[in-house]
């Protein structure tokens, strides 16, 4: 296949068909994936999450520059909720960002939260491998700290930072809860603020007070705006995969396997039984369930059992 | 089965070990949901949604009082980013509403928002499912505004309220931007805020940019920690119901159940297959998908492959 070629070679346009296949859940997105897994394992990827207004945005764009000095090339995968309104009218933060877009050694690409449930790890995890396989150092994935999903999806990166701001109180702290245990570095952005030290310490206090059962991850103060701090940041990153233990890594990206792996199986054996329903089949059966004649379990079993016999 | 006959009495001790099965998506969870789903469809479900520390759980906590005054019966489902710290001293909101807890016209539970991925849509509609069968007049679901699945959730609802408070700024305004096309009622909670009258319009010029193909939603201020705009909040709601068109509310309704349906089967064939195939030999494709040695599409066809066989 020509594109799996274009992609190997790093090409921009072809990457960018390659992540829309993905994102339409296309047929030929499978056959792609195929030939162009092999090629993945090499990049780093990085997990950037934290709540809406904490600086992640400007945090990418600095890592990107320190990234660029070196010549190393980086892909970006932004999740964000989806607007009704135009995209980037509202999410000021990417224009930004896009000023590196005539960069070829950079590839950025926002993909929405909305859609399919479910999905949106498994269309992420599918860009990445297309980002991977196109020989990208670094891939960086961005998103909210908030969020079943948008929680999964940065853990298919090697190292996650979680990204907090000064002075957010308790109700950022609740919110982020559920990323305190996944976080491999905190970065305490926009640490010019007086109430940096306050935070840094309530954030030390309750991670020693959570997290029991392991080593208290390390705290790295920026103001990425200012572009201060990335260059610890960045080395503080290089410090913990290199001590990383590598039956951890492998056992985390096993982990990662084994849930893409049933998402995968989930979705083949779904497709199988609809293509062997009439959509008008499937429609009785919604009304009937609406006027509770039958129920969604039986309904289900009805629809399974059927799809086996035609 | 007794449960069923104890959870249509609404025995709360029975509708909390009903959510529990569901919650651990044990195998009874699926005869019970059976045999109470017939008496459903009588709540009027309302989904109250908005960023942490927009005053939602106040908000919640008044419209309970408001609710009880006139002796109806109401269950809340709260879906939260679950913490691995203890949940109840972080999430101190909760204990407001703890009050209420020994009121057995009231039945409240906690979802976490973290585990098997996509699988919190689906466990919230099965526990709105044992309340309307419980009898409840009202069943009151409150998500975090953010996220996926957060915002799956709440689609459950007959009328759903986004609350937002004033001067949060455009940050607030993106991350919320997956709301602002699914509220039926938006609430403008701690109103007293001098900015709450520029928020107002602000938001009014947003809604008018982007809901081209419908009505701008009433917006309703209120006061939540001071009971102010309750009432005025409830009879809104009154007015949204008893106005709606009984069409689109139906549309609604199925397309609700056609996702509900979509999910049941898929769950069945994964649990169908994943039954026929030893952990062992699952291990051992992860373990050679992880060495780059096989793709995990092809993977997964010699597992569906293998479970037909066996």
């Amino acid at each position: 296949m020509k594109l799996t070629q274009q992609i190997l070679e790093g090409k921009p346009r072809a990457i960018a068909r390659g992540i829309s296949m993905v994102e339409n859940d296309s047929r030929e997105a499978q056959n792609l994936l195929k030939e162009l897994f092999p090629h993945t394992g090499k990049s780093t990827i990085i997990g950037i999450t934290g709540s809406p207004g904490s600086g992640k945005s400007t945090l990418v764009d600095k890592l990107i520059k320190y990234v660029r000095k070196d010549n190393k090339e980086l892909g970006i995968i932004a999740v964000d909720p989806s607007s009704p309104f135009s995209g980037g009218a509202i999410l000021g933060d990417r224009i930004r960002m896009m000023r590196h877009s005539t960069d070829p050694g950079i590839f950025i690409r926002s993909m929405a939260t909305r859609g399919h449930l479910g999905g949106l790890a498994k269309a992420s995890g599918e860009a990445i491998t297309i980002l991977e396989a196109s020989g990208k150092d670094y891939v960086l994935v961005e998103t909210v700290g908030v969020g079943q999903d948008e929680v999964e999806v940065v853990k298919f990166a090697d190292i996650i930072l979680v990204v907090l701001i000064p002075g957010a109180g308790d109700e950022i702290q609740a919110f982020k809860a559920g990323l305190m245990e996944i976080a491999d570095i905190f970065v305490l952005n926009k640490a010019d603020s007086p109430e940096a030290d306050k935070t840094e310490k309530q954030l030390r206090a309750m991670l020693e007070l959570g997290l029991k059962d392991r080593a208290i991850p390390p705290v790295v103060k920026t103001v990425a705006i200012d572009g201060k701090g990335i260059q610890t940041l960045f080395e503080e990153m290089e410090r913990v995969l290199s001590a990383r233990n590598h039956e951890l890594q492998a056992f985390r990206k096993k982990k990662l396997i084994s849930w893409m792996l049933k998402d995968i199986i989930s979705d083949k054996l779904f497709r199988a039984v609809s293509e062997k329903i009439h959509d008008s089949e499937f429609e009785d059966l919604i009304a009937r369930i609406y006027r509770r004649e039958v129920d969604p379990y039986t309904a289900a079993d009805q629809i399974i059992g059927k799809s086996k016999r035609s």
